[in-house]
């Protein structure tokens, strides 16, 4: 299978999901291998680049495409199998941006407070070990952290016109930032304009789940990932596959209602996969399912709702499209 | 060391956190083997049985205690170590309560919607297999699962003279219904009262992260755990630590709020065990934490926040308890 | 109409609802006269006494009861009408307390920011215009506002044996913090418990809606009552009625389920009401209700749900008990 | 002043905020009468015209304009003053919408109950009473209601290239649905992009605050309306000016941050009006804040914040502009 190398340059980033040109016209089956800068736009290298000062927020997020997949229609199914990443740079950054993140006020969570301190932390990445190591400000305590390479941002462009902004996670996926979005995962996307015209981006080195802080180990990031279409079947809500779960991701405020959407989602993709009453998946997720938090920092919240095929009967989705994507993906490693 | 047998008789059963006089006054030290009956007091025990007809709502979450741990004073930290549990019976019972549940709307999330339909799902033991059976009732479909025991409240008697449902997680512990509250997990809680007044129940013979239906696989247990007393270092909220997590649990609504107390009780327990400076504790976090959503269904909503030790630096918590009470409790096994 | 005149020690003041023993017993029909301290125990009165030094938070919110109501069973409607309610102090006292209140971070609203800084305020009241002064700390604007007296907190022993603090509100009113809880209202709350042992306090000289910073004009108040029983009926949670309005009073976490529990209880009522559909309610009442926030800050958010009787036929809810009671009320003025 | 009459062709109307050609290109100072169609496109005519069959729900919330203001750049404020708003039409529409509104489960509160059932309401209109007509569709139950009209959606082009549907009240304006963009108030709204690109639109007979089913007496409208332009000063939230009171408006989920978001623009709305500090601002505005819901249905939910000005010594904003514009809108009546 040949690979499609793409590196945009500052001015083909994509700052938005919907309200921009194709990047670039692919049929289904392609594998791409796509370059996506870091989301502050390579802006914070040292720790005393402050984001108040450094970063530019009417570019942050960039994103890689977006892809127009031909064929792709309302109601289609696109499938994105990462096949890998790679950290593209030798660190990582991260930052407590004011009035940015889960444990301080933000916009939304508004008090008279005053801000949390400016802080960058910069993750040296150590390659031979894979690990990028934390370092803290206040004392001499330095941790190696295995790199897990992830993806914030995935998604398509949004229905009805809108554009937003790729810092939102939403239906048509975005920001969701869950390490779930990782190698050998297949996350599939309801189609909402023709093309689908999806893009990337928001590469983590590493990420704890809630994204506490509001950033992640951020880093430029290679990508090779193997796009398909299946003709109608969008789910609501991002699914994603691997090798050893079925996943929903619910995106929405407050945190509970991105919980039930996620839970929503996965009983009506157990009625398609085992013939379930929503009753019966009701009760039998309620006794399996794992549910990590992916963020509480975002526009909106995401949460992911997991089911572990080894619990359960042999099953597939999309006519084992993971499974094949996984065999196509092992010549390109 | 000896272990004390507490079988209680339903007049025994304790249905609040407060208000209750103890059932027995212990030493710090003890090790307790103690038999809880279910969530609905065995009310349910085939699928014919449904909890619209059979559970009183007077009665439910039956707790085993409150014991009086001798020395025990307000800013005191309890220690319960839980070293065994096993299923008491032969079934376990799961219901889709009317009104009740986090996929339907309820007291608190009032709609003007009729109920999803009050159903019950008997789940048989295999004590061969170590499994409990799902079987759907809408169709054939059977599914034979591990069984993970775990106690979904576990709880102090709270401050300032407030008596509590024992269907209430709050700062002082109680119905978390976390899957973490399982064998090898030590829980540390502020003591509130002379005594502590601790009490167990609502045993789980698996649960799924955030219980989606409101019940789990409810079953009578017999567990077997230590009590240890630590004078002062009352922590905020509840913390568990196992072989290989620090853990904080954070209980609230929305559900939002209960991460952020357990994601700040996370960086101040940090705080303690590594003397980081918050700003370094919130950066270290939000790159390794693991958020296992609780419960959305409680009177509170429960988010567990985990740290791995895997990952870190060797520290320890309250003079190394954890490790000496895994040891103490080999003795039991 | 004879009334009782009831003036609390410090040593009789309740902290809870629940969980005390009643302070008098008193027939139906009986009108009481009681003198409530402010929810501080009168410990700040100059703008020098800081919450954080002065206010022993063991002792915050003191009620004024209970009170026994003879006959009273669970499952009743009590019925408060209230007549008067005076300033009894001369000053009223408002305060930022360190994490307590809406714009700021709290216990629950968890963040990593400093606390605003400890701040009094001393209103100075005029009998003659009937105002109290708000005098600004950093500047030197003064204005005088108009006295509204109200009180923030009444309520009744909650059910299940639970027992609270008077800082929360609930389904058995308590601290629900509405300016509408003023002379001229009948407030009606299910009873829990025999007795119904309701108790008053919080009392406010005025109070915006939404009680931002978590405090009121906080003074002492005498409060005149008369306490009627109703035989069954009980309401969900807490109905108002006054000359003008049909009210109810929703509260939990987050805000919008509040709104909720409020919305539905008076589609319930206008059922009772008018025979109205509850279809047809939720449709007259999303083109006519009022919806006052009653307080964003204290242990549940709370919310009044508000229909204009002049927009509507007459009706008489639990047999004109109202209008009843003004004119007994009447000859007390 | 001269008047410039705007009636969109269907083919003109416009469904979101930015993403759309100017209908018109407008001077400051300009007074338009514009017509607006209703939410639902004038798809529902009579009780049995349901929603699930008529409403294209991709034609909703029709907008007039959007308005390009010469002059109007990013950080400048626009005010519109509305001074008439007349019924355009002699019935009024409003349904209960399956899986939308206040009090049943949604596509974000996903549970798997029924949706309600989907209903329509038609309100006559009686143009000498000024009325609309309830007719309950259970009972025979009618009532006439007074129109008191206004407008559910008014807003600007959103920062950043986002594209946002008319259904989502924002920071940019938007479908707010409070009562109070009412005749005789004056909106302030920060500018995102040249031209500032504002529309109107969804307009309601009458509509209680909450809007709890989801759609209040929609119908279509004839809006007077005269257009400002301030360089500068742009407000981070809309703020509303009447005769009697300062408002804001904040707009996110859950309902306590939308609070927030109002409560702390009033507080630098203060600040600007007084030289109060913010610690006073949230003083003084804790005890006269009136703070009505606006809707708890949209894709954000909404809260007004009201300050009445007899309370308070006389204050002027944006160079006293409302005050002017009510003198120069009285020639227009």
């Amino acid at each position: 299978m040949d690979v499609v190398e793409v590196v945009p340059t500052f001015e083909q980033y994509a700052f938005t999901f919907g309200g921009v040109a194709p990047l670039m016209r692919i049929r289904p089956g392609t594998a791409l291998r796509v370059w996506s800068d870091d989301a502050f736009c390579g802006a914070l290298q040292k720790p005393t680049d402050l984001s108040g000062e450094k970063v530019d927020l009417r570019f942050v997020n960039p994103q890689t495409g977006p892809f127009h997949v031909e064929g792709a229609e309302p109601g289609d199914t696109l499938a994105l199998h990462f096949v890998a990443m790679e950290p593209a740079r030798d660190w990582g950054a991260s930052a407590a941006i004011p009035f940015f993140g889960g444990l301080t006020s933000t916009d939304r969570v508004a008090t008279l407070q005053d801000p949390l301190p400016d802080t960058t932390w910069i993750y040296e990445l150590d390659r031979a070990r894979n690990t990028v190591t934390f370092a803290a400000r206040h004392t001499d305590l330095e941790i190696a952290l295995p790199v897990e390479p992830m993806l914030g941002t995935v998604g398509v462009a949004p229905p009805g016109g809108e554009v937003r902004s790729s810092l939102v996670p939403e239906r048509f996926g975005g920001n969701m930032d869950t390490p779930q979005m990782r190698p050998g995962a297949t996350c599939f996307l309801g189609v909402n304009v023709e093309g689908a015209l999806f893009s990337v981006g928001d590469g983590h080195y590493r990420q704890g789940e809630g994204e506490a802080c509001g950033t992640a180990v951020e880093g430029a990031m290679t990508t090779t990932l193997v796009v398909e279409l299946i003709k109608g079947g969008a789910p609501l809500w991002p699914r994603i596959e691997d090798d050893t779960h079925w996943m929903t991701v619910g995106s929405s405020r407050p945190l509970e209602d991105a919980w039930r959407i996620g839970q929503v989602e996965l009983v009506r993709w157990f009625g398609e996969l085992y013939g379930l009453h929503p009753m019966d998946a009701y009760q039998l997720l309620s006794q399996i399912t794992e549910v990590p938090i992916a963020n509480v920092v975002d526009a909106n919240y995401s949460t992911v709702v997991k089911a572990r095929k080894s619990l359960l009967p042999r099953a597939s989705a999309y006519g084992g499209l993971h499974d094949d994507l996984r065999r196509r993906a092992a010549s390109l490693l």
